[in-house]
């Protein structure tokens, strides 16, 4: 279906940053032109006057099921939230958790403008895929291999990702595989090696935790001699489709590794603060370095929200306060971060508004109070929008949600059926 | 009018902080009876199933006229953005401009959950008194006197402090004066006594920036030999009707004095963050040794949101992450600051849901995803609500806003009137 938008506020997010007043002409779900009183045939054509429109956020690193315990196990040091709450919890798990909790979580995200997700789990991958086909938005979803813990091993760890890869793949297309480790502490060399491998070969993104704790850096060094990154690129894993979630403890040598392979780093302000690791993401270090800088949620477990407006605000503002320096990580970096470098993160041609682009787009009121006035669109993205802001999503050139309500799937329905799984796995 | 309130999920914030399912009977602007099946006669009667409602959060510092400079001057130097920017165009202001800034701060802070603001502002206080009181929430108003600048003194300020009293004072009685000054390094000794001593006469909260940076900490004690707490502990000003706000750079003596004084301490992360001051302010510290920790966020000029909710998550991420602790500052105890502590300091009969407080309730909608799983009410409040999710917010018994429309104003004249106001202000 092609549809006409017209009259809109636009953050173009192109190579210039323009923010242009225009028509978005969408057809066969990419933007075909952008330009003054456009007056191509459509299906439907969209009054957005009053309306600021942006790309849809891209959301590098999730565990989208983990919706499912948002707010589970407040108030409890991490060893005892996951040994005593959330693995028990997770052991529970069925195939149909794993559905609504993923299309709860996809609700969130399609309520605060987030069209593409990065997902790393544990179980159930085919129905995160399927729940994310019926949401209508787009993700990578990737089985968390480890071979360091009982039950798991190499080649087996390795033949369940072969298995899931062309499962995970669906009919629209916006929805298929990557090949994850779960971190350098829980894999061997050899399992992260070998899965690198395999994504090399079948052309897919690398998705792997490293450096979030303090722990993790002693019990690595002392392992291997090197410091996880270190140590992943000595695994020769670094490079342009590989996702580095967390990077938290890092020394400028490992930020310059990353940065020279032009790997794609994944900041989760929000979850490394609330779990107290301590420290701060250098992760405009990471872009001055050549790194691609993007932003994650890190599941609602953690976070407890995955709401990446949340996310830039505070990824900005804690880079300033870290550096002491008001100047880092401007509203328009943020913006890049959770835009145009998520999709090259991800390999989706999104993340800007220009001709020849998926049509992922959000749609936000210019003209509630909390976005008035506007003295600078993407500041007032970045800073001051907030969810109720949001009112259209398209991804794909298709609505998935339509002057506030989704149209993608029954939204009450998920919400029940979601807290109901919930419910039954907790024990309540 | 009274009104019955049916069936709603109650975050209480009472002595034993329950929630309750049950109803609410609200009459004269109080609190009458909470229950179950309660059969009051009531001129309205609201079902609230589906729906959690928990009191209104105070805000204990704000600047909101500078609504209209939300997003002005982004990415500058604090000394630039004030001389070039913001002063500028604040020497500019009529008192018009402050009616519509405050009436959009207003509007934004409803559709965020909050009913009381402590606010001190330079100009035009009468009509921020108007404005909230048209508004339909609560403001403890202040000009911020200072006489350490050109064209100030300490008797005329004084004066035009005690001629505004009866002034800011409105018929509602949701309205009225506090008395402030600015802060240690722009008044003098002097001014900040007498300051006090018409505060402690007057029956007033008495308002004032304190050790918000480094600067100020060097400045204050190059000049009084004490630091900016003791300083204010020399003068007498510290007791349980002083607000300082910031309070970012303070060593244990200071916290230990404030704390015995039982003085207010407002919070400003966000601002604080985002001005990238560097440090943290030890909130919980100040809390545990006896000091009523509240949360405020500066004005919009600064944060760039008045956002409530916002706060209470990056206070308590921002604690957590200080000290390492995940126990730190619990959702909890952020809910604790934002509304009877919040109360509290600025003299409020409210910030909890009890039998004889002030009716000033908001209402949030449990079937949003984000609000989903239930697993914890206060968690979600904290860490997973947005303004989305807030339909109702009733202040002294009267809805100000219901199933999101804002009942008290005119929402869009308010900002098409503050949109040009502030486009006028910068020459745009």
């Amino acid at each position: 279906m092609d549809i006409l938008v017209k009259g809109a506020t636009i953050v173009t997010q192109n190579a210039k940053r323009e923010t242009l007043k225009g028509d978005i002409f969408v057809s066969k779900g990419r933007i075909a032109k952008i330009g003054k009183n456009l007056k191509e045939k459509a299906e439907e054509r969209i009054d957005a006057s009053g309306k600021l429109v942006f790309p849809g956020f891209v959301n590098t690193h999730t565990h989208i099921a983990m919706t499912l315990f948002r707010g589970y196990g407040e108030g409890m040091m991490l060893q005892d939230w996951l040994t005593k709450k959330i693995w028990p919890a997770e052991a529970k798990l069925k195939p149909d958790d794993v559905y609504w909790g993923t299309m709860l979580g996809v609700a969130e995200m399609v309520r605060s403008g987030t069209t593409s997700f990065n997902e790393m789990y544990i179980s159930g991958l085919e129905k995160i895929a399927q729940a994310t086909e019926k949401g209508g938005i787009r993700a990578s979803i990737s089985l968390g291999m480890l071979d360091k813990v009982p039950g798991h091993d190499t080649s087996g760890e390795i033949g369940k990702t072969r298995h899931l890869i062309p499962k995970l793949k669906t009919r629209s297309g916006r929805v298929g595989a990557a090949v994850a480790c779960h971190a350098p502490y829980t894999c061997s060399g050899e399992l992260i090696t070998k899965s690198k491998e395999l994504a090399r070969k079948e052309k897919l993104q690398f998705h792997i935790h490293a450096s979030e704790t303090r722990k993790e850096v002693f019990d690595i060094l002392k392992e291997t001699g090197k410091r996880p990154i270190e140590y992943l690129d000595s695994l020769g894993v670094l490079d342009q489709r590989t996702v580095l979630a967390h990077a938290v403890y890092v020394t400028k040598r490992e930020i310059a590794l990353a940065g020279k392979a032009k790997t794609s780093v994944s900041h989760n302000p929000v979850s490394n603060m609330k779990l107290a690791g301590g420290g701060v993401c250098p992760i405009t270090e990471f872009a001055a370095a050549g790194a691609n800088a993007t932003l994650g949620t890190d599941g609602a477990a953690s976070n407890n929200s995955l709401n990446m407006i949340e996310t830039m605000k505070t990824a900005s503002i804690l880079q300033k306060n870290h550096y002491w320096d008001p100047l880092s990580l401007s509203a328009q970096l943020a913006l890049d971060y959770a835009t145009i470098n998520g999709a090259r993160a991800l390999g989706i041609d999104a993340g800007s508004i220009e001709e020849g682009k998926l049509a992922d787009l959000v749609f936000a009121d210019l003209k509630a109070p909390n976005m008035a006035p506007a003295h600078d669109y993407v500041a007032n993205i970045v800073y001051a929008m907030n969810p109720s802001n949001i009112t259209d999503v398209m991804v794909d050139g298709k609505f998935v949600m339509r002057k506030g309500k989704i149209t993608a799937f029954d939204e009450e329905k998920v919400v029940d059926k979601a807290s109901a799984a919930a419910g039954a796995l907790v024990g309540a």
